[in-house]
């Protein structure tokens, strides 16, 4: 038994879902492997990238986007990031994890953080800007061979 | 073969898309499980709850939450409820079931619902604030062995 | 091993995602099919069709909804259309197909796109408002039978 998650949304709280399942998986002993692509690759930035993204459109595109799992907006009630404050502050008060944390126990647990590349040279994000915990830079290729072998297969 | 699905969102259009898959699934007598888990809380939620959550912030999600399955809003065109209304207009003018409807249709095809302990304990929504349609409250761990046993298992 | 990818979503973004997943499957020779539902119709529409939805409601959810796969809105950043311009500037600058581009190359790799009938009777969409690419218009039996002989089902 395996599970595969493509994180497509760049959402704190569809994020935290993900790692949820996938950091449930691991504690069960089941494989798992997360595929960060596109929105989801914020996720996986350093809060302080050494680079910058080149061109207009990328620059503008990097500047509107969270910097790092730190500053992911929600999918609903946003509201200007006043939501995610909230929310960290009650996921902090019941003593749940904030996604830099899943991150750990994720990788503790032995969960498999792979970046997109397509979105990496889309978004001109630059292996430098990711985060030590990644494992890999792969593309759909990589993903269809490992969600072959799981039958748990969610895109988030 | 089997199917679950994790109901994370709580809009209205694709809490139906996820029934359908449901109810079309237990009417070829393919066996249905249904996880709702964060803003999905919602569409398990009594119309006129006994009890209210506690704490400031709980006390605000609350408020800005839809109180029930009656009242969800739409992830698109969602106009400050005009799109929902305009929706669910459409629906009955075409005799399709609205999602208070879909939830009997599921139970009477043997679909099982499950509330996420987790996104209760977060939200403040206690057991009798739900309906009674709900088969069982339960954490990851649930969802993942009954995930594992089928090959539909999609994230909605 | 075969792919079922719901494509209920019709923002580019993640429709992008959804081509490139059953793409990337037909050139690796797994039998990938995509249903169109809901939003994701809209993907499925020519540019300009021959005839119009009827009824108040219909019609108005025809006018606020994009023509085709040349307009679609981005799930994030959409920015009153400025999003979707720039990002597709930036696929063209890295020579990334659009989403009608996306359309032609599943097609050549053998992709079925299937067309969701309830969506189509609900939205008022007739069979000849749709592109021709289309392979078939048929229900979630058909969706569920597909599924059940995959064990790559994604909902997007």
């Amino acid at each position: 038994m395996k599970v595969t998650l493509v994180v497509f949304s760049g959402d704190m709280d569809k994020v935290m879902a993900a790692f949820n399942i996938a950091i449930g998986a691991a504690s069960m002993g089941i494989e798992a492997t997360m595929f960060f692509t596109f929105w989801g690759i914020n996720v996986l930035k350093r809060p302080n990238p050494p680079s910058k993204a080149k061109g207009f459109i990328r620059s503008m595109l990097s500047m509107m986007s969270p910097a790092s799992a730190h500053k992911l907006p929600l999918s609903r009630l946003n509201m200007l990031g006043m939501g995610p404050l909230m929310m960290k502050k009650l996921m902090k008060q019941y003593k749940m994890p904030d996604v830099p944390e899943m991150i750990s126990l994720a990788k503790n647990g032995g969960v498999k953080l792979i970046a997109c590349t397509t979105t990496m040279e889309l978004m001109g994000v630059s292996k430098d800007q990711l985060i030590d915990e990644v494992d890999k830079l792969a593309g759909v290729a990589t993903y269809l061979s490992k969600a072959s072998e799981a039958n748990i297969n969610l895109f988030v």
